[in-house]
């Protein structure tokens, strides 16, 4: 007699070669959108909140394992982080891969792990390692350009399924590098193998990321990241020929604000019973992590009279 | 020339073997409160708002990693999380360690990785492995009263540093049976060797927990979860000489409801623009967790020359 | 240009959802054998050297971990152990997964993880939670049959892989039951779905072994670990049908007495001049471990004229 | 009743806090020498056999991981296994951490992480990340001095322990420099806090370390490497005022030939009657990792009518 699958089953670590929704997302005719997500509880959120796709932020996942988001995490933290999201959720997740975590050799090792974990693509920057994070300070060396081809060439090489998405993301903007440059290194990045390129601006408008994708043509999908020129509408990416939104932090930031919040109340008001209204309850935790998939499971596999442990 | 350390440094890692805090807490005069946390984000937002003391949750540790809290996270993974939350923190952190993962054996193995890792105490319960969260269903058979004294001891001989704290849990009121039972498998588990004891209810009102503390009579402090009877006034606890209130899972709950209020919302509107002033700034997230403390070192260790990878 | 795959490429992680070669092994018509792997250096000499599948010793693990064999070690420490054994191999491997991990929902995360991570099959023995390992002492309490019989089930429903190979692994003989209840548990652990059965034995003769084939008659493939009753010929054990023999724990005993004699020797001689002839050479390492397919790599990936890192 | 602690106790981690024996071991008068170990189970025999500390080897740990020695392996990963040798043993550990993982903020995360976990100290090379192992290839390029220095003061701050030892790696001879360019650096390195100095050679004699020895004239204590220059005898070392020799791969080596004769010899005599007289015995693997202390302590914990699991 098979479990009932009707419910969001945790366990469940569909196998993923087969998968080719990332790629139907990044490179399919319509803007798509990915939310970012850090760890498997988040993901959950976001995939039963409607969201088709998840970016797994190096940022947000470096700050809930209490690190600078400065390669302080070690790759293998980050592959076990991203694993408990993929097993969480049935929708793709696409693995903020930051520098590759080293040479060619690195980021090729991280990328098939990751592939052998159920994620459907990574994305580079072509920085060094350790990188720093883009809106921190303005010190931003790119790496050089055949040396961050290699990179990508060996991810590409290293992941056997067609269907793994590699996303090249280019500094050259963060930098205060020129437009050209930027459009240089995307067609370096595109000839070496990406899948699409991720164009990054740190500036308060989209101006820079519309000139971009004017002058780049659409000679591959882009994708963008509108966490400082946030007020810029969706209807402009999609006019622009725009392929994929990130929403690259908004999750851990809702939920520091939120615990901060509900930490100083419940300081001040030395009670719980204030807040209790705007938090969620276990109900909700338990709904969203399957523990009635756990409750039918006792049923079929534990006797009646044995003890759970 | 040494770091300015007036800013937090998540790197550093202070000797805990000297630190007696949280027995100062737990067995001080005053009523203590102990908030939760989940990883090393929500630890520091915790600290950084005022409380002197966390509890590393064991159904929070398990939502976040995508767990049912049924001892489906592994003790390593959980010893893990934990050092991740004690190196963001300068504050004490008393561990759930659910049953103990195991028999006597286990508990004490884990006990003294925390300790090692920088914990300052742990909670052991009196179920059996896997134990299933005291908020669902029924099924909660309770340990041998001997057996888990067993367990308490080797916790107690194996961890070496008497300024650790041992907390037993008693579940009996949760399972169903008597404030007898209850009182008596505390007197036990006291006379086992810890250092307070934790009297846990699923009730709406505090009204057990309130004739528990009666009878018990002070005989050692008494710590307590309002998570179900969370009207209850502290005032209340005080005067029945309750020792600490741990507000159990209320991070994580607040995080939940903000992340899915977000992930909604952005779905609805296509846009961040109108969240944006809801979530936490990204220079928010920086001050958590130290960024200025690495551009200062930066300028310490790096040359002005040299790339930073 | 692909890398030249002629060598072994320790970073090829094939997908194994195809993989019926640990089931060929153990239920095809030939007497095979698994050889003990603890570690991922260990698993490609006995690729190397000839085995065609792999036991992932729990005892052995324990060992190099420095764990007693009672379950000191978490399973996602095993998980990951057992990764990089398959990383590192193309051979099937065949994990000892004790008694489960707890109860049938550790038993069936750890299966699945395992499964996903690329392990050809579990094997599950029919103690509690946790066991010592059956070479010790006389305390070998058995499961209840039905709730073990659930661990089964909940196993094989759990890895929806067909190919998926679950052994189940009957400890009546070693904790001094009769035949008949090792016959009745065998009976019921196939029923409940188990490709095949590990009747285990610590007796210095083959002959409960023997006479337990016998009177199996050939119900399922039968799996044999001769660690006590080495001295029988395997001819004897194709005589009685014997599906798999599994050489448990030979390569990490061949290690501790290498280690001990040459760290004896050291010590002794203050040199290492007399035991270099007998030691494996460097580049016998770097053979095993791919080193030149990474040199072959550099050539391809990294520009000529660019620092390694 | 405490326990008997006249046999060795794995779980017991005690406090490396006051531990100045690594110190005493490199910074004293007499010639010491540290055995390589990989795994908690290396280390123990190491311990066993005599050795007063121990050499945390990359190379070894790297291949036992499966893993190539050129930082395929992430820093989490090393730690972790260095704490499970820290924890199965009772003489201290020198970590061999590459050229540490990344930049300064990387090397002192790890070197914290390390002490924290027990590890006496640790030893840096002045290399780039990733490096490559020292005997494979021509391609050693050194890092600049000034960045090199950073990375060892950032350890030194950040590690508060005066008796954690930093030692620093030269490998200007590795890669052809001159003997001034290797004198230089060591000069800046000591300067710059280390507290002894590592001089590498590839070379079949020890003709350029003596020299380099005599050159360097005590400035501080010199650890050397006689991996490939084995057959010159210690007390040439003694003359030279050498302080510690580090037997750096040789439990690893002498498992791969023990592993590798083993595995031969099953699969040609298919039988393990063989070769049973020459690997260990389970006994003498129960011996090491405290079998007893677990039998002794079940005896103190666990009720006598109560299941184990």
């Amino acid at each position: 007699m098979p479990l009932d699958r009707s419910q969001p089953d945790l366990l469940n670590a569909p196998s993923r070669t087969a998968d080719s929704r990332l790629r139907e997302l990044i490179c399919g005719p319509n803007l798509s959108f990915l939310m970012e997500a850090h760890d498997a509880l988040s993901a959950a959120i976001a995939e039963q909140a409607g969201f088709q796709g998840l970016w797994a932020s190096g940022l947000s996942i470096s700050s809930t394992l209490g690190y600078r988001d400065s390669n302080e995490a070690s790759w293998s933290e980050v592959v076990d982080t991203v694993e408990r999201m993929v097993s969480a959720v049935s929708v793709p997740v696409l693995v903020d891969c930051d520098s590759g975590f080293g040479n060619f050799n690195n980021a090729r090792l991280v990328a098939r792990k990751l592939a052998q974990r159920g994620a459907s693509g990574v994305c580079l920057e072509d920085k060094g390692f350790p990188k720093m994070n883009s809106f921190v300070g303005e010190r931003h060396p790119l790496a050089e350009v055949d040396e961050f081809c290699g990179r990508l060439k060996a991810v590409k090489d290293g992941v056997a399924d067609p269907k793994f998405v590699l996303v090249a993301r280019v500094e050259a903007l963060i930098a205060g590098r020129s437009e050209q440059e930027a459009l240089d290194r995307a067609a370096a990045y595109l000839e070496a193998g990406s899948d699409a390129i991720l164009i990054h601006s740190r500036k308060a408008t989209a101006d820079e990321i519309l000139s971009f994708a004017e002058a780049w043509g659409g000679r591959c999908p882009l994708v963008i990241v509108p966490t400082k020129y946030y007020r810029t509408a969706v209807a402009v990416y999609r006019d622009a020929g725009i392929s994929t939104v990130i929403w690259a932090n908004h999750n851990m930031r809702a939920a520091v604000a939120a615990m901060r919040s509900v930490c100083e109340r419940i300081l001040r008001e030395e009670s719980i019973a204030g807040i209790e209204p705007e938090v969620a309850s276990l109900n909700e935790v338990f709904g969203l992590l399957g523990y009635d998939e756990l409750s039918r499971a006792e049923t079929l596999y534990l006797p009646a009279d044995a003890p759970r442990g």
